[in-house]
């Protein structure tokens, strides 16, 4: 029992920090999203692809996040956008607080978008607000179809999906029609979109799409 | 600095609970595998392929673990092995208080060996102790050459890595042997084996004779 009261206080912590990242992002009129999904499911060849297209449209930086290397902000500063790597020397998620900090070297004033790519996990991370105003879960087609039913709370806490590696599924015998199914059958409502390559071009309009969307209809608020 | 000491006291009750789960299990001339990995790493599969000719060396048992659904758990069924599903409801990793209750519904006189298939978690799940007498992390060509390095406790607490999927990465530019090297920089002496595909058939030898030399080493002392 004992457990379980701190677990709580853990969460209520973290979302008195999250909500302090949010007000702080509002105030500079920044939108901040959250990309999580398991080790290796493309989350940095997702944000590899996208960022130069939201570049050309917003002062962009990026929050990495792993458990150790700066492999993935090295991979991202080749796109051009600033990249600030948060390592969790072993922890499973990035919080609130990791976030706070790293605000702190970002010259908010000129920054219009900020992505925060989470510590590759499909469980932890989806409990941990970052003070974030949409989150994304990259799954993976050799991941399995039966991922979305296994992992419910990674498919409920979301406000989409993105099917990456669609190109990969023929190989595996996986169809993504059938994750596509399971997803909706966890959460009617989310958005699924795909992201995979077609005659070896990475396929990344409507993602592009739906965060230009988004991030246009939260200005407007 | 609460927290810190809450999370070592978590660590040191689950280190407990293992070592008694362990004195079961040796009492009984059980020998215990943990296999862990990410969400869709090939834990299952892997499991399907080796069961058949361990069950056929040794009375079979498998504890599956898994936020939601009895899928791994029908899977492994197929196999002729006994499964018990673990279902975390969220919870990112088995614990030993977990496993110490499926023990109590297996015929402990009755089973040589439990194969117990953690939650797809590449973090969580390393840290905590099961009683196991061996690990085994799986880890899957498409989650990208770099995974090791970026994850090394799963690769320094850890007896073997299988790579799996093998066959499926010439088609993502993945080269296994870069893998290797990168499991090798984190973990010099872990033992490294392979499964994949071959014309449609499953190399599941190497894994297998793996494991029948530990289970002989263990049942020789």
């Amino acid at each position: 029992m004992t457990e379980i009261k701190i677990k709580k206080s853990a969460y209520h912590l973290n979302d008195e920090i999250a909500a302090k990242n949010h007000a702080e992002l509002r105030k500079h009129g920044i939108f901040a999203l959250n990309v999580m999904g398991a080790p290796g499911s493309g989350k940095t060849t997702l944000l590899e692809n996208i960022l130069p297209e939201l570049l050309s449209a917003y002062k962009t930086a990026v929050i990495e996040g792993d458990l150790a290397t700066e492999n993935d902000a090295e991979r991202i500063r080749k796109t051009g956008v600033p990249a600030y790597q948060i390592n969790t020397n072993g922890g499973c998620h990035l919080d609130a607080k990791m976030v706070e900090k790293e605000l702190k070297k970002i010259d908010l004033d000129q920054t219009e978008l900020i992505v925060i790519e989470n510590v590759g996990n499909l469980v932890c991370p989806i409990n941990f607000n970052l003070g974030e105003d949409l989150r994304i879960v990259v799954l993976s087609t050799p991941e399995g179809e039966d991922k979305p039913l296994k992992y419910p709370p990674a498919m409920m806490k979301t406000d989409a999906v993105v099917i990456s590696k669609t190109d990969i599924a023929p190989y595996m015998d996986i169809d993504p029609e059938v994750i596509k199914k399971n997803i909706l059958q966890i959460n009617p409502k989310v958005c699924i979109l795909e992201a995979g390559k077609i005659n070896g071009v990475y396929q990344k309009d409507a993602v592009v799409a739906f965060l230009k969307d988004s991030i246009e209809k939260h200005q407007a608020r």
